[in-house]
């Protein structure tokens, strides 16, 4: 394991990223504002953040010839979504230093991966089982119990890939709706809420790798689809203590330079196990983070810049309450009308073309004085 | 007079930005938090502004045909600095709206312009006298007596096309100092400090024209160059408004949409005068107000991008008071030492590539709590 990131890039340097959507567009505005270049590697063309990067390549992610040439051109490879496959990160880290690692990309796309590297850090998940070839779903259910949801091991996001099962059942009909992959089943646990912690690892001000953390959101969803942060999650300190101590033997253990997000589901009374079970990471910049923008001096995404160009972090003090809303599909149209109730409402478009169901638009954040 | 701005443009629309430089560069990223794409014009390649733009055009500003070939490509026009060709806006006028109106670049790109426009709208300058091929500066230095300063009607800016005369032994050389150009005389006043008021007109919550203000800072300057703006500037009520008041009557008198910024020599003590003087406007967004990046939700940049667009204007409130700090020169290799001594210290680098003297190349702004 490394204690100290590589020197810091001088402004003028460029940043790769794998991925072009809203996150590769936060993060390329963020390294804009400190004078360094991004390159966006996307496969899909018309890219969100392409547009606001120095330089884009259209390529897809097992086409060593174009991740060479882009590889060529960058100082450092970081990534903007979790989906990238593994083999293509290691790829590149033989040709440019990639952050955070790919180990972390490998840990964070496969959720029996994730699960068991929490058990092996002694870090507390929902009780879950295996569901594959050699472990059928119905002797997962015997194992954990219902009510239960099985998620696909890979590709999950914002719900999908996901199917609850409540009694027995719904046994056939549930694994049909994941198109018999390989899952995993999760015992629903009654949680009192979601939080999330959005961590930072990278340079201190002595030049070693150091760990820092914004304080903590409370997420709510629709349709499996983050709705809602709001900050300061209501969570007692020690809490905030043991969640930011779990972010931090993930980072440490994963070799990890960047933003790390952390989903946990929290319980506020006594439930026979801890009070914080961690749900999933994201080995990225989080929607749940996306408050910083406004309620921050530095915000993720400076952060992660910050970070993987080796620069010294910056603060994540909070100067304010907030509350960040999604704008899904339509509900971007209301834009105008938002803004001319509220001239203290802090809008963000991401500039995607068509407003399709489910599309992440946009996201409004609203301050508030700060609290506590 | 109109008292309604065009319709408010959608996400996806495309302002043009004559000018490429750093103001050039904030506003096309505060465009892209909107959703809004930006088409950069400018005379030179490799500008600070283009390459975080979605689209660029490299052309001198009297080629109507490039020009032409702009306009058509965006759906409203603004500029980031006040030294375009004032036959250029017009051109433009006829093809695309153009924001601030013409006539302000008119006002504000002469100085001799600029005081009668002032003292027509009743707001005070200090003494002044026209020199050019018809009026000696012997007659002007005679009239407004000394000390005073020569300055060049046009092009003048950072305390260039400036030169001080202290005694009548002063006068040959200083006219030969700014080239014999048709200048202004100005008698030096002496004030306590130099203030400015960044203002912005566009569509209030009824779709009508409006006015806002930020909080005035007081600007320090070396070497003819802004140094630090530190807000709040230690004015008292009664000023504030009589400021806003000015700011005002320019904004209505102009036709003005977008950010305006006037600057203005403040007298604690009577003086003989009111405590407010004119010293020059700047049609744009302007230098004094780049701690709004940090310091408020809704910046200046954000907020004449919303104001061209036809978008509601946000709050100009602040949330903190800040303390901005340019970066000249070589000042900018000082970054890596500003961040690792303190991490609350909120940088922006312009991505200039040489960092030649007297260059603005960044700047960075200081955060405490709100005081008052």
């Amino acid at each position: 394991l490394t204690d100290r990131v590589q020197a810091a890039l001088p402004p003028g340097s460029t940043i790769g990223i794998l991925g072009g959507g809203q996150l590769g567009r936060m993060l390329a505005l963020a390294a804009a504002k400190l004078g360094l270049k991004c390159h966006i590697y996307s496969d899909t063309p018309d890219s969100a953040a392409a547009e606001v990067a120095a330089a884009s390549t259209i390529g897809a992610f097992d086409d060593l010839s174009k991740l060479g040439a882009f590889a060529a051109s960058v100082d450092v490879v970081t990534y903007e979504f979790e989906n990238v496959p593994v083999s293509a990160a290691q790829h590149l880290q033989t040709l440019k230093p990639v952050h955070p690692s790919p180990q972390a990309l490998a840990v964070a796309q496969d959720r029996l991966a994730e699960k068991r590297f929490m058990q092996q850090h002694g870090i507390s998940v929902a009780p879950y089982a295996p569901v594959d070839a050699s472990a059928s779903l119905s002797s997962a259910v015997e194992q954990i119990g219902l009510p239960a949801i099985l998620k696909t091991r890979r590709l999950g996001y914002d719900g999908k890939g996901q199917t609850r099962l409540l009694s027995r059942n719904d046994i056939v009909s549930a694994h049909d709706r994941i198109g018999r992959q390989d899952a995993v089943l999760e015992r629903m646990v009654p949680f009192s809420r979601e939080v999330s912690i959005i961590a930072v690892r990278g340079a201190g001000p002595d030049g070693r790798l150091t760990e820092d953390f914004y304080d903590c959101p409370e997420n709510t969803h629709r349709n499996g689809i983050l709705h809602r942060s709001t900050v300061p999650a209501p969570l007692p300190r020690t809490d905030i203590t043991a969640a930011r101590e779990i972010a931090r033997i993930i980072m440490t253990s994963l070799d990890y330079v960047g933003v790390l997000a952390v989903e946990f589901f929290h319980f506020d009374a006594p439930h026979g196990g801890p009070s914080l079970l961690v749900n999933e990471i994201a080995p990225r910049v989080h929607n749940s983070g996306h408050w910083t923008m406004d309620a921050c001096g530095v915000d993720q995404f400076e952060n992660h810049i910050r970070a993987v160009a080796g620069w010294p972090l910056g603060s994540t003090d909070r100067h304010s309450d907030a509350e960040m809303t999604n704008l899904i599909g339509v509900e971007i149209d209301q834009w105008r009308e938002l803004l001319t109730q509220d001239p203290h409402i802090l809008l963000h478009i991401y500039g995607k073309g068509e407003a399709r169901p489910g599309r992440k638009m946009g996201h409004l954040n609203r301050l508030q004085p700060r609290s506590a």
